[in-house]
């Protein structure tokens, strides 16, 4: 199915005259159309406190191919939502209009929920738009030769850094199998990022807690001894930004752990000061964590909690974000459930609290919320810049690469993701897409998999597939997030499986054409402004393959992604706006150049899966 | 297009418990799927403090036809939301999982938007859910022998009761065209309402205004003498109440006038205690409705003027709800705008205080909020209880009713909507009933026009489809609202052309037909729960006709609307759950029972437009 021929408009620069407008702003917006499409009036849509209010477009760019409409949105909201009104046949009987929203084309009439949106909110720092994000789960990445000094815990159940992994959600040694990976560790492989082309080291909690993930913290006062302590983190800071990467830590505002120092005094004193701290029923019983004890919920209603944790120079958001730490900002665990319980709401309050915060004590702090569904409400406003997409781009892309075999399925849901066609998959890219709008989608973490999910080379099989997988994720619009080990074909059929520890040792079993493609598409996005800033024009879906292209002022990046072999795809050159043709990438087999001819750019017929990228 | 065989949730008494829970209750949920569907397993999903937990459902009932499934929805949010993940062919090649939202089926995954919603806050009263809503405009409704005595105001250009009436934008005479309407002719002709089947009577303001639509208040102190003044509100009150019916009144809580006691003081004196209840710039100059300087904007944030309008037993919103007016309740004029101006947002805050302020004068207020565009995120919580509901019904009714040749369009709306073919129609019912939420939509006031409107008969022409769009009106989920004139076919190109004169003394002008068709729905209305209460499950679509049925347990009623004449439509007897088809109406023609052959209830085919109800 070509679609080329669709009216475009999105979030880029080609589109939008500024990302981040000021409150009282009116900017350029435009879209284009097929100058074939019988267009007689394109009018602008926004709403002004809610009211809906027209601004007629009028085209200002034509050739033989496309029609350019501009017209002016004024910003009157922080956050301005808008669409276009497309009409065409005026006065005849083929009279139509449709609608253009982030969702693509309407032709009946839409609510608001898919509206473009334009925020008036500082966006994400560049070095978070623009950067490859490596998540290292600690215990199972690297162990320094210190960590062979270090007793082993009461809680835990060492293990050799070989061994198979516990995963099953009924062994108790599941969250105390201890494999001893410390930060030394990382500091010691930062090599191996810098092959992969990362920028942003993201690690999973660093605090101490009586689990081998450490998303039970036992206090937020310093680093877990068993990593190194705070002289180990400090050093992996400096090693980091050294290499002029980025540092980011991994907060859970939603609870702690039930040995946390705050829980402990609360728990075994109803007039301790920080009982408010926690939600405590009459009986003593507590809210927590999806049910789980050892993980009492924050109750971030109380302003003095909110100080001790988000708000304010004091805050735990606040002190890792000074010397020597120094880190770059957060991963906000579950901050979806944040300071929401029942009839309490106050998770937009804390996201902001958390922003503000980090904002005061660094010139450009990121907040990345975790959120695995619907995080649109969340994340376009003053609050998180942007989640880890789970719902846009990994169940999505899951969906279509799966092997029908693998038993992966997305976190938290009953059933294995089915293998879904290419239209329907583009159905929820677009929707999700929308639904974040466009900067918090870019904004946001493409992630094929995490510490919490299968691994993308269990969803897909053993084939060549998860490569093309790694493919979009480094060119659709968002920030690629790697899980340490995806780098290199880690297997794992839900989280726990999927947090084996990385085989420093056993190079041979590594899968190193996808080691070799993770560097290349890295590199290609670092090279190509398009990858990093470009908009998202699909040009051609069928089951098996999504071609489009990435729109950048200083040049346009085509993609063609397959799942499957399959034909070759005929692009209206015109419409495509096809002006090089040179091979950039190929995930699978060599990339040879497009041609034009009469009027058409041929993408060729693949054999096999595979991902190819050109410039136009 | 047969609809039946899908799969289908509502938030009517078939398929929800409860429908205003308690917050922690567990409600069931049931769900219909087609026994030929080969449904394996069917999932209850939900988010709970924002994190989607599924819960299994299993089959409770089974006969030949169809598989009801059951699951139970923990309400532990204010207002909780809910889908169904339902999958087919588990381990098959065809193995498939389609969503069920409100919005329909997907075979997507869809982002949350389209979520069904349960509701803890009290549902709207029964008064406002079942009757029948009639729009008076009192300057053009009637006049009593005593209007005669009253002078012509200055402002006021004195016109004849058939007079044409002065409609352009432009021409100054259109807010000051003054009939002398008043509320004393509303009283004389209660009767004609009652024919019609009305239970409520809403008027738009009766302060006074210096124009003839008077929603730019003077005062809200008062009544307009131009309109009998206080007593002669009290007398409509009272006559209106002795009939066992419901009076509502018109506030602008966005704006006054600009001859407002309130504005003249704060405009006259910047030391004025009224002036912060406005939003004056440091020139003087000051915000008003969407650039009209008669209309000054309220300031909401303000404390005080919340307390003068809005909040606690002096307000506007409560004196009025006491004797002797004893008003049930409001109509908010531009609710949507209310409270927001730029990076200020009060709306939800006013909202609710005008409900709770409602609910402590009166046991079963009503508040419905003007909202011309999406006011999903208006209505579905402690505020509003529904809205006038132009986008989720009158756009799509108008869009499948339109005469190619009507002046006719939405207001606010540049272009005329065009005429739209049945199943793009159904699109947006659902998509707009899904972000309503069941309860608020069924609320919430269908319309065919308002005062801000064209006429429905202006829209559909002169045939005999504007019936079908009033038999919509009164068998779609929602309350009918008529606006006065509707029901004997007056005409009118937009709003301010609508608010012709009644021609009582013209009756053989009146559309009679319409008029009997308006008295014979209200009958029907009233006499069967399903139209009233019942859910909605659609059961065909094509071009030009819709069937849908409305299911409750004390018996279900299917409707056929034909814009046009069309083809006999075969429904599946089993799916449908047939046991009756007794005639119950209809607009044209002679309406013959349904029944059964074979397995298959054929609806008859039509040379024309109409609508026809059978019991099934």
């Amino acid at each position: 199915m070509s679609l080329l021929h669709e009216p475009h408009h999105d979030g880029s620069p080609l589109y939008l005259e500024h990302e981040a407008p000021t409150l009282g702003w009116t900017v350029k917006v435009r879209v284009r159309t097929a100058a074939s499409d019988p267009v007689d009036q394109v009018w602008l849509r926004t709403t002004y406190d809610a009211e809906p209010v027209y601004h007629a477009c009028g085209p200002v760019e034509r050739d033989e191919h496309t029609v350019w409409w501009e017209g002016e949105l004024p910003v009157h909201n922080p956050v301005a939502h808008y669409r276009f009104l497309i009409s065409t046949g005026a006065g005849t009987p083929e009279e139509d209009q449709r609608w253009l929203t982030a969702a693509g084309v309407h032709r009946h009439d839409v609510p608001d929920t898919f509206d473009f949106r334009v925020s008036t909110y500082a966006p994400a720092p560049d070095w978070g738009r623009d950067g490859v994000v490596y998540q290292v789960f600690p215990d199972r990445f690297a162990r320094s030769a210190a960590a062979d000094e270090r007793p082993t815990p009461d809680w835990a159940v060492p293990a050799d850094w070989d061994d198979e992994v516990v995963f099953e959600g009924s062994d108790p040694r599941t969250p105390t199998q201890f494999f001893g990976g410390d930060l030394d560790g990382v500091v010691e492989h930062l090599d191996h990022l810098e092959q992969v082309g990362v920028s942003v080291v993201y690690t999973t909690p660093v605090f101490p807690g009586e689990s081998n993930h450490r998303y039970n913290a036992s206090t937020f006062d310093g680093v877990d001894p068993l990593l190194g302590g705070d002289a180990a983190y400090a050093r992996l800071s400096a090693a980091v930004h050294e290499r002029g990467w980025r540092l980011l830590g991994d907060l859970t505002t939603n609870h702690t752990g039930d040995t946390h120092e705050w829980f402990r005094g609360a728990a075994s004193d109803p007039a301790s000061p920080t009982r408010g701290w926690y939600y405590f029923n009459h009986d003593g019983s507590y809210e927590c964590w999806m049910g789980h004890g050892t993980l009492p919920k924050l109750n971030l209603a109380d302003p003095d909690l909110r100080a001790a944790m988000v708000e304010g120079p004091d805050s735990v958001v606040a002190r890792w974000l000074r010397p020597p730490f120094d880190v770059d900002g957060w991963r906000i665990d579950v901050a979806n459930m944040t300071g929401r319980l029942g009839a309490v709401d106050v998770n937009h309050d804390v996201a902001r609290a958390v922003r503000r915060t980090a904002e005061a004590e660094r010139p450009d702090p990121l907040v990345i919320g975790e959120h695995n569904h619907d995080a649109s409400g969340d994340i376009d406003g003053d609050g998180w810049h942007g989640t880890m997409n789970y719902s846009g781009f990994s169940w999505p892309v899951w969906s279509w690469v799966r092997d029908p075999a693998s038993p992966a399925r997305p976190f938290g849901r009953p059933l294995p993701v089915p293998r879904r066609p290419g239209p329907l998959v583009l159905r929820s890219f677009r929707e999700w897409l929308a639904r974040f709008g466009w900067r918090a989608a870019s904004q946001s973490w493409n992630i094929l998999g995490s510490h919490d999910s299968a691994r993308i080379r269990t969803v897909a099989g053993s084939g060549a597939v998860h490569r093309v997988a790694a493919g979009l994720q480094f060119t659709l619009p968002g920030v690629p997030m790697l899980f340490a080990g995806d780098e290199i074909g880690l297997e794992g059929v839900l989280g726990e499986d999927s947090r084996r520890p990385m085989p420093w040792d056993r190079r041979e079993d590594w899968d190193h054409a996808t080691l070799a493609t993770y560097a290349a598409l890295a590199a290609a996005r670092r090279d190509h402004d398009a990858l990093r800033r470009g908009g998202l024009r699909w040009a051609h879906v069928d089951d098996d393959a999504f071609v489009f292209v990435r729109e950048h002022p200083s040049g346009s990046v085509l993609v063609c992604a397959r799942r499957a072999g399959g034909p070759a795809v005929d692009l209206d050159a015109g419409l495509l706006g096809f002006a090089d043709g040179s091979p950039l990438l190929a995930t699978e087999g060599e990339a040879t150049a497009l041609v034009e001819s009469g009027g058409t750019v041929t993408v060729p017929a693949a054999e096999g899966p595979g991902l190819w990228l050109w410039r136009v």
